[in-house]
């Protein structure tokens, strides 16, 4: 029965189509590689009536595995079968009408680059660049607007594209390099051709080509070829959850449940609790999942098995394409569950090394620990996700630095914070930042308070994990207080021609601009040459007296190895560090130099602090090398 | 050599002791029970020499197992083995110096209770009032002082004694059973020899001995012998982690460890994240166990293996003595951890079906989930006990009632709290509270709001768990708003003589009291009566705009059969609930009434609730049956 209700489905169509010619709008992906683990590519075409053709493919090596139609007439769900033998090249996948070949489309057998299964992903050795691309540098003008696109540069309008671009960030890829950053990190590259507020990249209309107005794909692989010689990997932002309303998938979706709520629009309620509450109404744990992020980014359906082999195989792509060394996930969380796993596995098992952070916006480490690997959830769910955006601990630090100190408050709340590590197979695996695209500005937060950014920025350089940075906080960017995106992400100085100053050569920065720049580009370079920072131990001291000290160390030397000191003081006055309660690293004998500046530091009973301040040493016994 | 050292030590004991007579000042436990599992009683026997004395039983079943020597002469550890067959009776100990006997001491084997390692211990079929007994009732006035206690009774004095007793809670048995509750935990009873603040009951000076100014010892088993006649069970406060400064070891310890920090007094620093925290220093994780509570109260070092058994048999001593039906442990992971696995497990190897819970003072619920049976714990503890104190639900709900409403505010942060019961192994076995007799009352942190105080208690008696419930804010005892224990444990009217107002018999209460009585005996008697409040399954519903709904159902009857809704409204305004949103409970059919009232509900497309309040409402679908 179901057999004859295709055939005659199957007529009907190819009887439809005869009336007129056929044509494909889409067939994706436009090429796969060879000796990928994942070597059955189930290629998405669209075209009108084009179900009622059959695909045939003619390459030694290359066979259709497996073809599937579903409710919408204009879409083939083509699985291709890639053998290990099968030559790389030019090939072509016919669509026959019978024995019509009905239409004709190029595909291609890609090489792929040595070593690309075994890359190593972003770790804790690490720091990562932050950037928002259409702010930080407008290197190629010619492209501040593109054919086809809506929305056109307008520097006037925070909340519109002030044309910053792929080519800008090829131009000061030296000096991210310099400032001692080895991974880059830029918002969404993919299309988002929308009527408005484009910019962020976040409402993504096509999911295999990047903005033209940030450049093209040949451009994405290239800042990541330059990047890579730099000694800098490239991070995508990838966007599970949802799309742009501008996608043209909306315009004629393959299947009824393609976009969840299609029908009428309904807002998630972002109540992400939901998820592993084992009291929650499952009328809100459904609309939080498939409720959309806004009215302009619908919902996916990653449910759906093609969309979810659509999206792994995108991902895929896109890793091997431009040479990534790691994924950020965007709304993680807001995707189905037992897709996100699927996802990270097959990531994982393409390349067992890489990196992937999911977005978590949560305080609770219960909540982000749910999603990383080796999370035993009472739930059942069993995540793959090598690691996560570590938003408790930027939740905890932001309040520590704005809290009057207190028994309970200040620097406890950060302590106890880092304390839940516990509940993290991985803690080591987490990135850290104090801020980020969609918050607002430490600087700002603090009112401008130079010193205790610095803390702050020095926090995550010395604490577990991979840190984050957002561009142009080591130049004061600063922003509003309270959150306000097209303020927060403003333009890089000296990214525009014209600019009254210039970060990159320096050219026209006040002098606390300067100190600040030198003060981020110092902590990262001594982080870069610190391996005791990436993967050393860390042990902290309860704080006390508005002091927070704790110490990074080779846990594998013991205690008294070439160790790190880190002792932030909150205070507004320099305070006496009273050295007797570290004696776990700090012997009689030790030897201590600044970090930064290579001075010497005469450890005695006790050290004075300067205020508002992070002091870091570099602690050697007598006897021991130090930093040689 | 080691043997050759333990006999001249002897040799010399034994030569100093002839020198005076011999004379026990404690052996204890002074009985024990035939057929008990833990049936290797280690008795302390303390008296100046007794080292050099060897015990000798001469009881058909009866054996000296061990004889354990320390480096104090003045005790002796010895173990005796009693076999199933032993008979009951009073026998005596033998303490032999060669082969005269130098000290005689009565001893006696007692018959257990029927069913005594069958009770059941409360569970969430139970409501708890806890008492402080110095607070609550004067009904024997001839012990207002008491021989050889430092502090006698003056009422003037807020942190003084008030004179009440263990004659007072029974003799208003009635009066708490009446009011709905089924479990009564008093603060400490034992005695509290203490030159001053010695009402609380903490600092305990003798673990054997009830405080003479509450009662005997007999007076306790009397008290829970009249309690369960009446349908409740009495729930002792058990303290391991520390005694009073005035205990009788801190004058002749029996060990130089037997007390940690011994030497120099220093105060714990409460980071009981250390317990867990794998980054923590040990000096403060150590400082966290070993130091002091207060001055008064010296710390306990549970490592200590007769240390370890003594705190195990005393605990099993009073349950089995007292007809205990559970156990509220105080300072719980302020003692040491791998004891209080052990104390647990040992209280469950003997009566399997016992409760228990430990006060974990933390908001986080990580923390406290570490410490229940079933937790899986990185660091290798295996917890044994069966339930928590929720501190992170009442520190949520008394946030929650106290915040404005908005995104992230209010009744969001009890709904997340709630929603962390995925990190408990057992959450209906924690034990709920909205006041304790260390917080202030709720009544007094809502600035005298009788509504909102209302929805807290209905909160608890309705959410999952078991409910506990301070005594005297039935009669709105109100106490200062920020911490003050003195005043906060107030004189519950009517517990002495000539006090203006009786709580007990509702002499010359206010309106407003009789009001709050009439709504805490409506709400604890129907949630009595109503098993699906007990062990029904809770779903609750993401709040919006100042309301907070859940429903308690029977998971294994579906979600139509009888249910209980809870719709906790916080705005200052009557609120419309629109009742679309609860169709997992509410059909067209269903019928409802209010559960305090037994009025009929018509429940339509919406539901008015009133301002500040807490609607309480049987449902049962038209056909079913409901109530009956």
């Amino acid at each position: 029965m179901k057999r004859l209700f295709a055939l005659c489905f199957a007529l009907l169509l190819s009887t439809a189509a005869h009336a007129r010619g056929y044509a494909i709008q889409h067939l994706e992906p436009g090429n796969w590689w060879v000796g990928m683990r994942h070597d059955r590519v189930e290629l998405l075409v669209h075209g009108p009536g084009i179900a009622a053709l059959a695909p045939r493919v003619a390459w030694d090596g290359v066979t259709v595995a497996d073809v599937a139609r579903v409710e919408n007439p204009n879409y083939l769900f083509v699985t291709l079968a890639i053998a290990p033998t099968a030559k790389p090249g030019r090939l072509h996948i016919d669509f026959m009408d019978g024995e019509r070949i009905a239409v004709r489309h190029p595909w291609r057998l890609d090489t792929r680059e040595a070593g690309s299964a075994q890359r190593r992903g972003f770790d804790a050795r690490d720091a990562i660049y932050l950037v928002t691309p259409d702010r930080f540098a407008n290197a190629d003008t010619g492209n501040d607007s593109a054919a086809g696109m809506f929305e056109h540069a307008d520097r006037a309008d925070p909340n519109g594209r002030h044309g910053g671009d792929i080519a800008g960030m090829r131009r000061h890829l030296d000096y991210i390099a310099g400032l001692g950053f080895t991974q880059l990190w830029p918002m969404p590259l993919l299309e988002n051709n929308q009527p408005a507020y484009s910019y962020h990249g976040y409402a993504i209309t096509d999911l295999y080509r990047t903005d033209p107005r940030l450049g093209s794909n040949e451009d994405v692989r290239a800042l990541s070829r330059e990047a890579r010689r730099r000694g800098i990997g490239l991070v995508m932002d990838v966007v599970l959850n949802h799309i742009g309303s501008q996608h043209w998938w909306l315009r004629d979706p393959p299947t009824r449940d393609w976009i969840n709520r299609a029908d009428a629009f309904v807002e998630t309620n972002h109540r992400r609790t939901t998820v592993q509450d084992p009291h929650a109404a499952p009328a809100d744990r459904a609309l939080f999942t498939d409720g959309w992020f806004v009215r302009s980014m619908p919902d996916l359906n990653q449910r759906n098995p093609h969309l979810a082999r659509y999206l792994i195989q995108n991902t895929l792509w896109w890793i091997e394409y431009a040479g990534l060394s790691g994924i950020r996930e965007d709304t993680f969380g807001y995707a189905d569950a037992d897709f996100l796993s699927a996802w990270a596995q097959a990531v994982l098992e393409e390349y067992p090394d890489f990196a992937m952070v999911g977005e978590e916006w949560s305080a609770n480490p219960a909540i982000v620990a749910h999603w990383q690997h080796g999370k035993a959830n009472p739930d059942g769910h069993v995540p793959h996700m090598p690691g996560m955006l570590d938003f408790p601990l930027q939740i905890a630090l932001r309040s520590a630095l704005v809290q009057p100190e207190g028994w309970d408050s200040g620097f406890i709340g950060l302590y106890e914070t880092l304390a839940n590590d516990f509940v993290y197979p991985d803690p080591g695996r987490l990135v850290v930042f104090a801020e980020n695209h969609d918050s607002s500005r430490v600087l700002a937060q603090l009112d401008g308070d130079l010193a205790l950014w610095k803390l702050a920025i020095a926090y995550i350089a010395t604490t577990r994990g991979t840190p984050q940075f957002y561009y142009g906080s080591e130049v004061l960017l600063r922003g509003p207080k309270e959150r306000n995106d097209g303020l927060l992400r403003a333009d890089m100085p000296g990214g525009w021609r014209g600019d009254a100053a210039d970060a990159f050569s320096g050219r026209g920065l006040t002098p606390q601009q300067r100190n600040a720049q030198a003060f981020v580009r110092a902590l990262f370079n001594w982080r870069k040459r610190t391996p005791v920072l990436h993967d050393g131990a860390l042990q902290h001291y309860a704080p006390v007296d508005g002091v927070y000290v704790y110490f990074r160390y080779d846990a594998t030397a013991g205690k008294r190895g070439k160790t790190v000191m880190i002792a932030l003081n909150k205070n507004a006055q320099p305070t006496a560090l009273a050295l007797g309660r570290f004696g776990d690293f700090i012997g009689t004998d030790s030897r201590a130099r600044d970090a930064l500046d290579g001075q010497p530091v005469v450890l005695g009973t006790s050290l004075l602090l300067p205020a508002k301040s992070a002091t870091l040493l570099e602690i050697a016994p007598a006897d021991g090398a130090q930093g040689e």
